[in-house]
């Protein structure tokens, strides 16, 4: 941590700093500029918060050096997780598709939409049984039942099952039945949440909060590995900008920077991030281009009867498209590998 | 629901979409314009969601004309909702002044924060039991023993209670010993926490999302009063731009779009939505001059000490000076409301 | 600056950047914490940018310490700048209200509007007379036309005028008629047209970009300083973010963020900032009660037929209610600098 | 244009809302549903802003249904625009690759670059002369003398030249020795400047503006096609977000986006966009996959060496590698788009 005092610091206020430094058990590493005078504060700094030197007389700025999270970090673990969900692997070259319907309607939706799947090559069925809704008058999931109709799906297809858990009650049952537990976008800052994933054994797909910061996003996949799971995928879903012709704008550039800080997967969901059905397919392929670990689609067996977000679910049609073209990209981008991309 | 045709949609397209919107129980209404068809969608658009139409071929976009929440609504209520706690009114010119530490600390931190509160003129204690901190490593707070001593500083000086629910497990416990149940802006779409505050009989502060857009505010609001809790209180706590010398950007323009739309009161949070100490006196007095119901503050005695958000903490002092001119704009503005404002 | 190296980069790297630091004509200071090596350069780091040694092998970040301005700084000009049109002061406690319609439309119009500005207590008449227009196909203003109508209206009141400039041809035109030459949003970094008016014996009503950043903001005002033109005046009108109930987000948190970093006086934009003209009285109120050294408004003799801007221009008798209010707000705010605020 | 009444709007109030749309020339066109009235306003409706309408008592909001763009529409002209730069093809499936140093800073290093974007095969060479900059205390460029270096650079290599022109007065020059003009982001709406390129007979290429929407971009094209020039390519360069890890956020969610509604080709420029040298290389091709008709980057001889923008300038080994990837990755889409994309 480092603390830059103003211009027009006194003495007094120096000494003062560096004392609330000392008391703290830090070490005080004074530096005077031609303008400025700057205080390091040596020692493990994620114990404190910034905000307590900010607060001093005198203090212009506080400006943390070490990254607040240990266990997601590239600096903790150098190679690349692989998450293992039954006999797919996702991670450090391996790239996943899940797709599936955004909500599980009934029995012969969610098969029909397992047998596309898997038919084209997806690796993993997602499909919502507990729907977290805007609105509390729009059709809220069909719950247990939901659950057991994707085991249902499981059963004939062989596809593991990524479904969502919204409370801390629910993750035991839920957990019975998913191979993937996802947290949702607006829960990434559900603290009693993620440490109620953080202690099961399942894999975890986190979504990125709407307006969180990578660091946001990496201390709440702290918050599970913490716990214990360090079973985490993160993923892209889309930030909130003024932008309005899409309905969030799916943010790509967050693929190399969490590679570069991190050793977790990271997949990306262009269905919820651009909201248009149409963009689904050249937005997957730019995932996949920029080094995504996966992506995740909402597909339908006919996505204009789909019960929600029926405006950005894609067709089989457009599935059976959308794999031979990612398969296609990743025999391309596997070349580049081999000769040490 | 107006849904806006392409300009070179086909005669079948508009066929199919007039059909769909029979289908659904609603009546179609056509309008020719020079470029583009126009259907209307007549009937209680709110049990469908746009993205259905959508998605419909030949579709350029779909608007959608009623608002989706109902019981929050100005139309569905025309005078502003004042909410009770104990003997303080809240909304509809009863304005409120909110006080106390971020966390509560210990015992003597919270009866002196109470004493300070009471004796400048706040009318509601705040203080942090259950703390949803960014990092997992971080004071986390004092959970039931913080409660209890929040109760005991509501002994001492009388002041009811306004206190963080984090969970729904934890909704009952907190009740007992809150006046106010908090809902976090982390938490702002955490809906099964939404139903829960919904069935309990204690009035409800929730915050606004980092970025929820008004509709979004309103809706959550909307959970916990369908479920018969009528006794909300929103806001403000600041929004997350691109801006960088505040924590968040306080948007005091949701006032004015609130009483506009709501009946509900609304308050306004410049410690979180600023940030800075420095700042907490000037934007308070700037959301009482727009037209806040109140604003909620986090004041410290000894703020240099404060665990958490020491930054944005103001002293007893400078609480004393805000209590001053937010008193005497009060009372300036009540002369401009005896003369039909 | 302050030079982060990465947790592992080696000596070898280490000393590069020493060795970089040295050819620049720069001090290193070296610091070795626990997991980092942090590497101070001391000396005028303004002529450098901080690019240069981010892109050096082993470097995880550069911070600046000094701001990148020197003359609109509070700490190179301790007393807040007071700007003199004619015989109105604006800054240092002294608020003004500028009020007039968005375009200058007739000889009827901008003389109405001028006596109603007058009247009710205006300092300065504002109008468009070349207008930026997002379209290409709507009414882009008078020309000069405009200007001479404006100078007829400052005859009849005695009200001295602001106008807005777009180009570097227009800017001697415009400071022949106008007391105060508005740069527009749109041209915050139109770096030629400042300078331009950074070479004229006229005040400069400098609006703020609208995704600008605090420091882009100054910098741009630097430029006109630079050029030797002291009587800039900043003013806040909105910025862009994810809200849509307001035209954009008016951010009075600004407000004393400037005062804090800057002598410059500052002024606050409430009609392009909401677009709504109920919120222009509720928002001018924040913005004196934040500090704000004045408030500029878009009035109409007949705000239904105004040309442009219908929907954020108030009406005479909404601006008799601002002056009144706005007078009453000052005074009291007058009572608490008496008493050192 | 849809006019929608509010709830309790009075009859009076409707009945002056048609009148109104009359005395414009308009037909309006009623409809009432279940809760709210809604006015059609039939005719061309570009004439008029929705601001007009807004105002009117009763009027809860006013909704555009004619694009307000027409030149730059993909409904005004079905094919794709294919610009040509001498013997270079830009759109409609001919990719094009910019590269260049960020400032030209003496004949070595622009001939250099020449040399090098030529070797590894950029279509087209770029290179600032006249640098519009933040800080007035940084270099501006090197002017006509940098213009002078790019022809001779031209001459080696037989590149076109695509360079910045700030100023409406520069315009001629810079046309004299550029093949492409170059309008920045922060002059996307100096519609002064547009307009002047609007009238030279040289292609433009306009970059996005930071906060930009969609709508505005084109609309800014738009003022240089109603020129009379329709040689526009439209730049993606970042826009801003909240997002901290790059300089901007590139939003590839663009490109599907003006392919809808334009016929304009939309490039990428990954340098600006992230800001950062090592995510050039994903985010371009991730462009590419998108279906960008092409990236500008900026390479340097010596990255480190660069005067301006060291920190997101790429080697010539890098640039040879993307070159290499994004041919191969071009070589791949073309397969698809035989096959029927």
């Amino acid at each position: 941590m480092i603390i830059i005092m103003e211009t027009n610091s006194t003495h007094e206020q120096i000494e003062n700093v560096i004392e609330s430094v000392k008391k703290l058990g830090f070490r005080p590493h004074l530096s005077y500029g031609e303008e400025k005078t700057i205080i390091g504060v040596i020692g493990d700094e994620r114990q404190i918060t910034d905000s307590y030197f900010k607060s001093l007389p005198g203090v212009e700025n506080v400006i943390p050096i070490l990254k607040p999270y240990k266990l997601v970090s590239r600096d903790f673990k150098k190679e690349s997780t692989i998450v293992k969900v039954e006999n797919v692997l996702i991670g450090n070259g391996h790239r996943v598709v899940i797709a599936g319907p955004c909500s599980v309607e009934n029995e012969e939706q969610i098969i029909k939409s397992a047998q596309i799947a898997k038919k084209y090559g997806a690796n993993l069925l997602r499909g919502g049984a507990y729907k977290p809704r805007t609105s509390p008058y729009t059709f809220q999931g069909l719950g247990i039942e939901g659950l057991k109709l994707l085991q249902q799906a499981k059963k004939v297809t062989g596809l593991p099952i990524v479904t969502e858990v919204m409370e801390v009650s629910e993750v035991e049952i839920v957990a019975e039945y998913a191979d993937v537990l996802q947290i949702g976008t607006r829960n990434m800052q559900n603290f009693r949440l993620l440490q109620a994933v953080g202690r099961i054994n399942k894999p975890v797909l986190l979504k990125r909060g709407m307006s969180a910061t990578l660091q946001e996003f990496l201390m709440s996949a702290e918050y599970i590995l913490s716990e214990g799971n360090y079973n985490v995928i993160l993923c892209e879903r889309g930030i909130r900008t003024f932008v309005d012709y899409t309905r969030n704008t799916l943010d790509l550039n967050i693929i190399p920077a969490v590679k570069k800080l991190s050793h977790l997967p990271i997949i990306v969901d262009p269905s919820h991030g651009t909201g248009k059905r149409d963009f689904v397919i050249p937005l997957s392929l730019a995932a996949i281009a920029a080094g995504a670990d996966g992506v995740i689609v909402e597909m339908h067996p006919d996505p204009n009867k789909s019960i929600s977000d029926a405006d950005q679910t894609i067709s089989p049609e457009q599935f059976a498209d959308l794999m031979k073209k990612i398969n296609a990209l990743e025999s391309l981008i596997k070349t580049w590998s081999q000769n040490g991309r």
